[in-house]
């Protein structure tokens, strides 16, 4: 089923070892009959990314090989299976990067986001996207609108990970929501809380240009909890004390013990930001004032409403891109990340 | 509106201190025209009495007078003021102990657990029911049926913990349940889950005792965890190591830190025994296998449902009443509740 | 309890059969402790308004004595009873029109629009508020701000039912919605599925001034159906087909039989517009294309909500406000709103 | 990808025009790599065969060449494609009839039941299972325990019909239940309402043998209505007059129109039944009582629980089979199934 007539070489980025990225060639990937073969142009610097790249590999995912990152992409389709229908040979793309095994019963549910069997992309064994060509299952593809760049384009999947956090919070029009962390990912939640008819809507962080973008981008209020405690900042704050809804995407252990104590009575709080330990939460709280805690992990079936959202410019990722680089200086790129230079927010490799 | 005729002297235990339950009298109470006053028959003791009986009061919840305990009770209509229509003077009843405002958001949205401004029997400076006669709001008075006994019908509020909690928790037909600790709640939530068509249910405890009595309520599978690490316990045991729903009923700290891991992907933890401190909890695996965590606090909107169930034979209170005393003997009864000793369950105190 | 000094007659519009307004005068009402007194302001003509006047009273609903029409209204707090803690004298208000029992389960579990002793302003034989004074239940009255004027909270009542709708429908960012018919409750609807984060929402109607209103509004698409077959109107224009959510505010027979075909598979249909007759309906397609078709009535808990959206410039309420009149010139009102003369959507009576 | 090697020749059943059953041979299928080929056990006739039988197709759905009905089957794992992972030859097996494109929203979504793609067996232009062999796609059969026998394995199809129905209903324990309508889905529907904790759960018919089944798998109530107006015969009867829910299982004009009268304020109607026309319905009463009518159409996702629940006893699928033939016998079997003789209920054909 493969075409073995190319031996074509294209350029790719390597993580091999912490801190070490490599540029170097690559076999051309072929294609299977539901697959498309993408030439990829922009791809979005992730946490998860970064601390692949700090880290070398962490304890549960390691890397033992040079590996590829990225798995926030858009591109152009310059190939097709022969069993694809959904695409043409020059679609704009984006790619909804995780390969789940449809048979499952998390996948045959709409909850293949919870797939054991899935093949993520940049996630270790699997290799990511920054690399002049991937080959995908068509189906996990997504035409892009003229009007969306490919810049903008590589910020569907984080979007999608911000709207499925919203639909899974079940936020409604009039309640309040509160924002832990100004990242990309808190930044389109701001945004996506804000098109779901939330108010107010306010955002917490330490960093003062990242709120400014908030501020920027909708939010009622911001507040720079300078490293203090946020119950006590809010507390002497203009903001409300308690939220109806309560976005945790800091992923930092103070900050996720001190979550439970801002969500209103019956309030609900979506986990969101990873932390990799075991943080002291006062689990009275869930249960005196009946919070309910919601894991919400990556997304699933949202690719498509979030491309209208930015089709229709009703969601902004544009403003959130703070640098773009080319991927001969993805090493620059991936310091600046790692060491938050420059307020970087989002930063976009243009691979081709 | 009162009725100031009377000095009647009913009788009374107090508790006067950590450990020190006094029999004492006090005058016959009065009612308001919405209220009726109910000759006390059964009283069941709960974990909060004696957790006071214990304490004394604790840090949030001070005593400092002479107090009575007592939330779980069933009784007599003696008397009804000219406004109550949903009863009659000899009704058999059970008693929801939480009298709300009735005018705040959470009591017009159904969700008068949450009412702020409630008064809650025995929950300090609210006095209960370890007394002869008590006043109530009409309106949180059910009656009972011929064949629901006085000691059942004490039994008809934690059944109403045990009924919200499972409703909270979105259990279906087919999905497995995990129940951690086989004390009164937790016996009753087995129940209640094989009513609502679970399968397996699975009930934890360290109380072989108690697991016995969950074997004959109609647990598919018990496990002695001997207070070993539960996840531990579960692995090396023939159940089933993930549960569609986790029942959280021991209040312990290093169970509520495991519960975390024994949800099935997408599963649901439903958090019911107070612990009152911090627990470490690995947050990570809430989002990653998509937890979600639900408090779930006393209960509304179940008490008629409770006695139906009671009713149809179909929930079995009377398995779980180890012990009845008369009221001259309430420090012998805390006695045993403190000590857990006699294999005691449930403790009935027949006030009158 | 009651204050019997005054024999102080105030104005009032009486309804003697059909079409027959007549201006006369009441007695004051007086008010109970748990009551205020409110000075009416702005009070807004509902369509049911408009059948009582037409008919004099409905089969179902017989109105057998001069009756008071009158539910949409704003005012000011001219007495307060002992009891009311929620308000003071010269608060301006609006008031949410169903006194319910409190006691049953609908009221109890936060369904109150669905209690069957409700008593209701403006429905036989419960007087409405086209009089200068009316007492009411202190806990159904809300608080205006300043920046919203006696006419707009006439509209809060109407607002109401439209919120309530759209949160019953479960709309969520990104679905589509179809609104049928563009009279003040589509109207409202419309902005509020906005709000939501629906697109593309489309409005249907035979009235193209209502449709200009629409547009002006916020509505993507408008379509003036010229009294033809709707589902071949939408199949010949430039809309979508088929909606996620489908809002019948039309009552009309033809319209609602036709509603069925126009929610996309696994789509809702909110039924809003009522019509007092059998419709025929394909319910075949209801199984097939697995519709949800849910009954929305009156509404429940969200007065606060829509205050804060008028009260923050997201809904508004002035534009679809036609035509103002003073209380002496009620019938003149109550003719142009029963032929729909004039372009009117809105018709508010300035009661003092 | 075929072996084309065989012509071997199978048994098999077609229709050929309306009544009309003829049987003859054809070639035996071939699988392709993700299929199973399945010798074909035990097959139930569904009330969508005896539609076909009785009209030889019907207006939407044409039948122009001699064709298979069935879909509800058991059997046997004969041969496997070579990338099948869950299952084995000689596995005894229930298939999922419905072979979906895994592609459409529908489908990642988890309601694949909606999916526009289907390839439904019996179904035209889709043949059935009435014939010795059937390949099928690995990911929609499932494997039985050795406890259920082929002609229970059979049932798990309209089993899972009924499951689903109950599972979108939102039925909990103490809610009430009617069912409409004493057929193979009723009588299953019955079983799983009981399963769920429902009571009271009545059941009517018109069939008094049908309804003396019901008592015995369960019912509280049985109400024969001889063809009366339900909603008098209710009144004049021991059950209550309104439900919270009702399902609607007799695809009867008059019954789907009185439905609408005998849920509760709040409650739901469970659309099951087919009716091809337009029924006439008060659609007022589902807005002033707030009734939700879900359509409920095939089932999706349930065939695991539902073998489960078969397993362990609590779904007895066997007292609803009333007749059992071999393949040559089919004539007669659709003969009585057509003109419902000898209290047939389900007609199990023994294909092999």
């Amino acid at each position: 089923m493969k075409d073995n007539m190319t031996n074509e070489k294209i350029k790719v980025a390597y993580l091999d070892g912490a801190r070490n990225l490599v540029l170097s060639t690559k076999d051309k990937p072929e294609i299977k009959e539901d697959e498309v073969l993408i030439k990829v142009k922009s791809v979005g610097i992730c946490g998860s990314d970064v601390l692949y790249y700090r880290t070398g590999g962490t304890k549960r995912r390691p890397i033992t090989r040079p590996f590829i990152l990225g798995h926030e992409l858009s591109g152009i389709v310059e190939k097709k299976g022969k069993k694809v229908e959904n695409l043409d040979v020059g679609d704009r793309v984006a790619v909804e990067p995780g390969i789940t095994c449809g048979r499952c019963i998390y996948c045959k549910s709409g909850r293949y986001n919870l797939c054991r069997s899935v093949k993520f992309l940049a996630t270790p064994p699997v290799d990511g996207a920054f690399v002049e060509y991937i080959s995908h299952k068509a189906d996990l593809v997504y035409r892009l609108p003229d009007c969306i760049s490919f810049d903008e384009g590589a910020l569907i999947e984080p979007s999608s990970v911000a709207f499925y956090a919203v639909i899974k919070s079940d936020l409604k029009p009039s309640m309040s929501s509160l924002i832990l962390g100004a990242g990309p990912i808190g930044l389109l939640i701001l945004q996506i809380a804000k098109i779901s008819g939330s108010f107010p809507v306010c955002v917490l962080d330490v960093d003062s240009y990242r709120l400014s973008l908030a501020k920027k981008l909708g939010a009622d209020f911001t507040l720079n909890t300078n490293n203090k405690d946020i119950v006590q900042a809010l507390a002497n704050s203009d903001c409300d004390n308690e939220y109806d809804v309560v976005f945790e995407c800091t992923g930092v252990e103070t900050v996720i013990s001190s979550s439970i104590f801002l969500a209103k009575r019956g309030g609900t709080i979506a986990m969101v930001g990873i932390f990799d330990g075991v943080t002291p939460l006062r689990t009275k709280e869930i249960i005196d004032r009946e919070i309910n805690v919601k894991g919400t992990y990556r997304s699933a079936n949202v690719f498509g409403d979030v491309i209208k959202l930015v089709e229709r410019k009703m969601l902004d990722v544009k403003s959130i891109i703070t640098h773009t680089f080319n991927l001969d200086e993805i090493e620059k790129a991936f310091e600046i990340a790692d060491k938050r230079l420059e307020n970087c927010v989002k930063i976009i490799i243009r691979v081709s």
